[in-house]
């Protein structure tokens, strides 16, 4: 039965620590060079999508594939999507291999030219929600185009609603940025009760824009997985269809480097992404579009498809858990939550001594996600969450890693206490 | 032996109107519907690169192309493109299926974050200088962005650079769009002399930026191609390296909507741009990219393949000038320049009467690019300017289709003179 650290004297910790000095420098000696940095799929996983390549037909949907035309996509492609998100194909542009553009791309048409009301370019300020811990990628847009970020503290039901509510009061935001379902890092699903509460904000902007970015919306890790509410079917009753742009890809579903994206949105969005669309392309790719739909069939398709990546995923996310079970859990040095589906596990360690377990991993060859990346500025103020993604390495190296990464979690830990 | 419409009576021209008419409504009665519209290839070039598809392989420079990764592009595919254009592969970074949305996305990102200076959507007025009659989607980004768009006229060796060196001493000229061979739409190759002129530019904007929309680099219609000045090689000369944008891609080359992109920049110029890009995705598509070099095995099998394209178009090309010799030629109504590559013929009917063609052409089937679009603003304040296209429509059609045009321009030539 592991003891409280806190309670354990200082002689007790620093026997713990020797032992653990032990350990960690046994791993040193092995010259490791794991990686759990980014939620990329292994090499196992981008197997099962080999057969997008077998494609030949260089006509569908009345057009030729590989010419130019067809700005929001092919029929079929718009009609996958819109299937799989429970929403109609008109409201589905087909975009390019990463969802990222499409949200990067939106957030730049809101700056030059605004999303009804003034180009954001033209205001003093400009801020925006991000729920806490998030998805550094979305920080990364932000800070890019200069967008002020307010942290909002994630709940185990999504991201705190009332705080939401009474930051929206100000002019100045205009927006948020939600991972609704299996949020990054922590893997929560929104609940119905926070979805609607999304769904009927009044906020003082009238061109406030909530980026939904639904990147885990079918990556449940078992049959077991979280329902998210679809926001699009609620959005009408409080007079809000213009509120919400979804997007989403096959990144984690394919291929993360050649896959496709797509934006959801309501009519007057569409068609205002559109205008802009027609300056800046002719079509995205129809051929790896056709590609998508040859492979799958059918949203059904895709479902089964996803079965199988859970086959592969859900073992390394076990062996993470077990490991924190076996080395973190009773010693008040870390928590976390067990994520149904997505790509991380976000652990919570003693405040002030993330970066530490940071260094210790690096230094004995293991890369996690750059400490403090979950945080808006890279600044969590606490130094305490490490985002862990499993997805990447084979299962025996995880196995290596997750064991470092408990004995770095427990030396910092010792560290910190020792003081 | 033709005569002068402008020598002939109103008997004469109406005798003409007759004849010209009796053909016209034969053609109507066909019920054609023929595109000359845009510069698309034709099914059969297409066809030339089917074997584009039948790459298996994944792994390549040392990484899965399926996965995340290599924002700047696969370095066998940046170093195929700089061997095309004579450049650096640091100086390359390979982009998504369209060379446009690399242009639309590089103004974008002056309008926000500026060239080096203050970003453009800070200041008052941004202008820039389009040589007319020009490229429609390049004016499209202009006007998306409320850039003011000032025409400089095309000489027979490039822009009218006087002109050009004129505009520049305004501080709110803040650049210029280029096609410097085989220029959209009338296939005009800037001279050496231009080039220079060009590149040694001092323009009172110091974030000056020269668009080189090098779309048609290597598009030849026969052995007895343009050549131009690689303007990187003269750039240092003047100090002038942070000046030209240069893009590329093979649209006309291989898939005109599944190709790949490239632009080229100073090292300076990569790294703002790479900045952007790092908020903006995670990577192109390595997958098309890598089909792309493993077709081709390096820049001569490019130049070979372009040969096989040349075959196809040059009797297209040469069947509608045969029409314009045998129709239009000796009667002091249009005006036209025979192109060595490129995807456009420019016809310059007599003033006030482009519009009208257009007109009669379409109630007969035959659709051309919207008359006026090659000028800023759809104002061809003229009304003189036709573009042609004459790849997409099969040899039997486009032989219709010429024919077509050839009347349709006789009449409307005479609807004027007869006032």
């Amino acid at each position: 039965m592991a003891e409280l650290y806190c309670k354990m004297t200082a002689e007790q910790l620093k026997t713990e620590q020797k032992e653990l000095f032990a350990r960690y420098n046994k791993f040193k000696a092995k010259g490791l060079k794991l990686d759990m940095s980014r939620g990329k799929p292994g090499a196992d996983q981008l197997d099962l999508s080999n057969g997008l390549n077998e494609v030949n037909d260089y006509i569908a949907d009345g057009v030729d594939l590989r010419n130019y035309g067809m700005l929001d996509g092919i029929p079929s492609c718009k009609k996958l999507f819109a299937d799989l998100m429970g929403v109609q194909p008109e409201n589905v542009i087909v975009g390019p291999n990463a969802s990222l553009t499409l949200m990067f791309d939106y957030i730049s048409q809101c700056v030059t030219h605004g999303a009804g009301d003034k180009p954001w370019c033209s205001l003093p300020e400009v801020k925006f929600l991000c729920p806490v811990p998030g998805y550094d990628r979305h920080f990364t847009i932000l800070e890019y185009f200069g967008i002020k970020m307010v942290n909002i503290e994630m709940k185990e039901d999504g991201p705190d609603i009332d705080a939401v509510e009474e930051h929206i009061k100000d002019e100045a935001v205009k927006g948020m940025f939600c991972v609704p379902k299996y949020s990054n890092p922590q893997g929560i699903t929104y609940s119905d009760e926070t979805v609607r509460r999304i769904a009927a904000l009044k906020p003082a902007a009238k061109d406030f824009r909530i980026i939904w970015d639904n990147a885990y919306c079918i990556h449940d890790l078992d049959d077991n997985g979280d329902e998210l509410l679809n926001i699009f079917d609620i959005l009408s009753q409080y007079g809000n269809e213009d509120m919400v742009i979804e997007v989403c890809s096959t990144s984690k579903i394919t291929f993360p480097g050649a896959g496709v994206s797509a934006i959801i949105a309501s009519d007057n969005n569409i068609a205002s992404i559109k205008k802009r669309l027609n300056a800046q392309t002719i079509s995205y790719d129809k051929m790896n579009q056709h590609r998508h739909v040859e492979f799958f069939g059918d949203a059904e398709g895709v479902r089964a498809h996803m079965k199988k990546h859970a086959k592969i995923l859900k073992p390394k996310f076990d062996m993470v858990l077990e490991h924190f079970n076996a080395e973190l859990s009773g010693r008040g040095i870390a928590e976390w939550i067990t994520p149904k589906g997505g790509y991380f596990i976000s652990l919570n360690v003693m405040d002030g001594c993330a970066k530490r377990v940071g260094e210790l991993c690096k230094d004995a060859g293991v890369t996690l996600t750059t400490v403090g990346a979950t945080y808006p500025y890279n600044n969590d103020k606490k130094d305490s969450n490490i985002r862990i993604a499993p997805s990447f390495p084979p299962v025996e190296e995880l196995n290596l890693a997750a064991e470092l990464l408990c004995i770095c979690v427990r030396l910092a830990c010792i560290e910190k206490l020792l003081g």
